[in-house]
């Protein structure tokens, strides 16, 4: 048994949730997945920031960061290193879709083991697939880290061969959005690029930090112009920077774009596999 | 307190569910929510088999449904009316969007009071408002009851007037959906029709047996075409056939097919308030 309860739920250690929560019910919830080395979380601004525009959105309202802080350094007490998931949904009320017009919010804080290292991927790159299913158009959704995962399930459920990586998917118009569970970043002509999220996709953090430290252009991507891309890249809050080497039947080369960014993740304060 | 636990997960009276469980991380599953009359559901059998099907869709285990229908007479044990919610879900698994091969699903049913009976709507109609949501097309996930409801959660959200009963939905392309809640049928030219499901909305139990016992079309209904019914009702397996008396602006006469409707719902051994 851990020292250290690795869940709360509303400030308490708990492992379950009540049965008639919204997030239950109707996936009415938001979650983050944090990267935490020791007591520290080098994008924990960035996660406190969507959080907070997917309470907007939703109509929640937003918690507390540093009581969040707070409990998802009492959960990861004693690990080197956590992944720790955050949930909030609106919490309990009557059956029916109308929300509640004063919720009591349902918060879970959790601790897990980060995937194994597998410094390989992060030195020569992983293998990624094209998915068949197609996201929805969605853009009073579109980017938010909300509870309504299904698409990404049955996208993730059509492989199951170890060395694939990743599944990339795109929209019903065919346009490249993102990874399964990473946002996607090519090196075209030179520039950096990644697709535009205000229809469906989510917006990752990492894909923030990204932004913020590089000249990135958002663009409507297809399949044809990826394939001219001189690096292909996957950004995630709990994987890092993850080199494309093979794009269904295509080799991928990775290129120094991809490297500077592995080198500002270590400089972040993330380990190891990041380089 | 009430005599009899009024929910059970997995068969044991219970109000919890595990906070790992992939129907809260993900919305990883379906739902039914079945109108009891004392001992008996008269759609018992059509919500069998859409969440049959829809187990199929998604992956999941079907359910015994001689054992769900003794699990909702035991939530509901004492009650002369009743709505049995059952909510399968993928259960507990590993973090991550990948369903794990071999799940075990978790099972909720739970028991709730009808909604108040409001004889003056099964007689002289509901108003509805058009939504300003648009509904996304995913036809890998069209018709499901499933507990992704979101953009359900959002369009119900819009109105708080309870003079108001239901928000009709239309999906991007501007084509009629739904209701919030509930399925949509209108009388046009002297036919029956109701919006066609394949690329979004809830194929519901009472829209199916609406199609078992009388001719009706599935169409694209825009609502310049829908403001030329000459009778407009809603369907649900909790309320039954209410007719709509005004959409918008526009007010709308409650006609024969609608009541023949409420007729069959009476002998079906729905309540009083079906018309």
């Amino acid at each position: 048994m851990d020292a250290a309860p690795r869940m709360r739920v509303n400030g308490v250690a708990a492992a379950a949730v009540g049965a008639a929560d919204r997030g239950l019910a109707y996936g009415d919830g938001l979650f983050e997945t944090v990267r935490f080395v020791g007591a520290g979380a080098p994008l924990w601004a960035r996660h406190m920031e969507r959080l907070a525009r997917g309470c907007a959105r939703l109509g929640l309202p937003p918690p507390d960061p540093a009581l969040l802080l707070r409990e998802a350094r009492a959960v990861g007490e004693g690990l080197d290193a956590a992944v720790v998931r955050i949930t909030l949904t609106r919490g309990e009320g009557p059956r029916g879709y109308a929300p509640p017009a004063a919720p009591s919010p349902t918060r879970i804080v959790a601790a897990f083991p980060p995937p194994p290292p597998r410094a390989q991927d992060y030195r020569d790159g992983v293998r990624v697939r094209t998915c068949g299913l197609r996201l929805a158009e969605q853009p009073r959704l579109a980017g938010l880290k909300h509870l309504n995962r299904l698409e990404q399930v049955l996208a993730r459920a059509e492989w199951n061969d170890p060395a694939i990586a990743e599944g990339l998917l795109l929209d019903a118009a065919g346009r490249v959005v993102s990874a399964t569970a990473a946002n996607l970043f090519a090196v075209l002509d030179g520039e950096l690029v990644t697709p535009a999220l205000d229809r469906c996709g989510v917006a990752g953090v990492a894909r923030a930090e990204i932004m913020a430290v590089r000249a990135v252009r958002e663009a409507e991507l297809k399949p044809d112009r990826l394939a001219a891309a001189s690096e292909l890249f996957l950004s995630s809050s709990v994987r890092g920077i993850l080199p494309v080497r093979a794009w269904d039947a295509r080799a991928c080369a990775v290129g120094p774009v991809t490297r500077a960014l592995q080198r500002h993740w270590r400089e972040l304060g993330f380990p190891m596999e990041a380089g």
